[in-house]
């Protein structure tokens, strides 16, 4: 079968470019020994996690406990979730992850780490605590080394957590000088990092510009959008992930609607403007969108697509994509591969 | 059970608020004597459906034929699908609803009307097509009274279909001049418009302002949102869909970090700015959002809420949260009624 036989619209997943992005980026980790730890947000794909550890991964990071469910359960065994965990129901959960393979955990103040070790220290179990910084994000995270370090004291002095080390997000200028002292006065503590992780998709290659950092975490890079190649970072060609869709409508001369609005693939915004770029007509502009019409102004394109012709799009964001749809469609040049559900979507806790 | 104790994040719908606005807007429709064929876009919920069509309506609107899918199975009788259905694998399934319930839908082009007749003819059906009209929204539809006649008249010369009226979204001001054009040309040709239907929440109490409508469809009066609020035609107190979120970090004293995102709020924007509003925060503002983490600035906020503490959040636009979420959890003053899997969403085909 070929995706030209699927009906539109929906998500194709081009492997050969998403082993290309894997193995590339890896092979820069590796050549630098820097760990890597893909974010599984990207794709919510057990399939592919296990891709991305044959690769060489360190493990994968998820966000939430039910991505980290699903990852474990289909054998994924070392796994950071970089979120603070709350409340009893939650934390519950982490120590039956604990259990089951190697965890770790983010954490930004004495209240999530209370939380957590009260519980572990209840059933026995020991969580890898990795001590949150902003590090100029504006989201979690404690605000200064001093901060981090009297964190990691606590950790330390408690039962059921111990202390493993430092994450921020995402990876900034700012961000060597602040992890750099933080490690110095934990030194002096005698506490030690044993990781010290940063993240982001734009900044993968230039991750041994900072020393001091030991992970990478990063999602995008897997499929890539057009805001990975705004960024300059990626070309069309690794873009891994297409929305195909259906001209459904030619209302003018310079109009098409397409069989895809915000409920395929999001409003989030790309610097570009509009949503989503068509390789085979560039200048066609998505300038608004209903829930399922996409509008297209197709006033500066040659040639213009007819009225039930399927066209393509690389989406602004291809993580948001990923969590509108029930299923993506693998193929390799244009031959389908397999019909994966997304097995981690929609897993908000 | 009470709502306090589900995990966050969920979509709490209060059902009360839910009747109250289908029983509001419905004697609207029953006063004026104009039929009233709400969106289910909006809830995506065939329990909520049959609340609807029970209140009083002509039947219901879908968007996709697999959310008509949906209705359909759950005894949904009457379904206007307001979407082009392009292809020959979606124009069987349309064959297929119209075996199994009174169905109709619109089409712009000949193209679409075309690829319909020609199936429904060789099956031995026939289905209603409503004209869609572009009356200034720029989205599909033709885009004149003449275009509008000229299709009317393509349709009724073809087998297996029947001209059943004009429909447009929004409603706009320029709508009712188009439609009392068209229908005064269609009456010239022998032709009559059996509905004339136009769409959209904000307008749904003046639609006898415009006496050439006979039907309205609308999806967001149902829970309401930030957005039909900012539009002056509900209040917070309409406003049936809350996200229920989690303070999972106070890394400054001026900003909280909330369990949801872009994954739970939508990146849908709002006239009034950042994402969502707090009723017990009301200076409370989501100046951004990550996909799983909503950055809250609290500076204006006389008392904040701690970390751990619980929040109920008003969303920009109910219709994309509802396609975001598995499912949701109905309530009556927080004692929870159901917990329902939200059967239509991701069904973009």
């Amino acid at each position: 079968m070929r995706i030209d036989e699927i009906d539109t619209p929906f998500v194709a997943i081009d492997m050969d470019v998403v082993e290309n992005n894997i193995r590339k980026t890896q092979q820069y980790y590796n050549e630098h020994g820097i760990g890597f730890r893909p974010h599984i947000k990207t794709h919510k794909l057990p399939v592919i996690a296990h891709k991305q550890v044959a690769a060489g991964a360190t493990g994968v990071t998820c966000q939430k406990l039910g991505e980290a469910e699903v990852m474990a359960a289909a054998g994924i065994e070392d796994i950071f979730i970089a979120y603070n965990i709350i409340g009893e129901a939650k934390v519950d959960r982490l120590l039956r992850l604990t259990r089951q393979v190697t965890m770790s955990v983010a954490a930004d103040s004495e209240y999530t780490v209370r939380g957590i070790s009260g519980a572990a220290a209840r059933e026995g179990c020991d969580v890898r605590v990795v001590v949150e910084m902003d590090t100029g994000g504006k989201r979690a995270g404690v605000q200064s080394p001093a901060e981090a370090v009297a964190l990691a004291r606590l950790i330390d002095s408690l039962p059921g957590v111990t202390f493993w080390g430092l994450m921020t997000y995402p990876t900034r200028p700012d961000t060597a000088p602040v992890f750099e002292e933080t490690v110095r006065l934990l030194k002096q503590d005698g506490l030690e990092a044993k990781v010290v992780s940063g993240g982001g998709s734009s900044c993968r290659f230039r991750v041994h510009e900072t020393p001091v950092i030991t992970e990478h975490r990063a999602g995008t890079y897997l499929y890539n959008d057009r805001n990975m190649v705004a960024s300059g970072t990626a070309t069309w060609e690794d873009c891994a992930m297409r929305i195909v869709a259906t001209v459904v409508s030619r209302p003018t001369a310079d109009r098409a609607i397409i069989d895809g609005g915000s409920k395929t693939f999001t409003n989030d915004q790309s610097r570009e403007g509009g949503f989503g770029y068509f390789p085979d007509y560039p200048k066609a502009v998505t300038y608004s969108q209903s829930e399922e019409h996409g509008h297209v102004d197709l006033s500066q394109c040659d040639r213009k697509p007819e009225i039930g012709e399927r066209v393509q799009v690389i989406v602004n964001h291809a993580c948001g994509t990923t969590n509108l749809h029930n299923e993506v469609v693998a193929h390799r040049g244009g031959r389908v591969e397999a019909i994966w559900p997304v097995a981690a979507r929609g897993l908000l806790r």
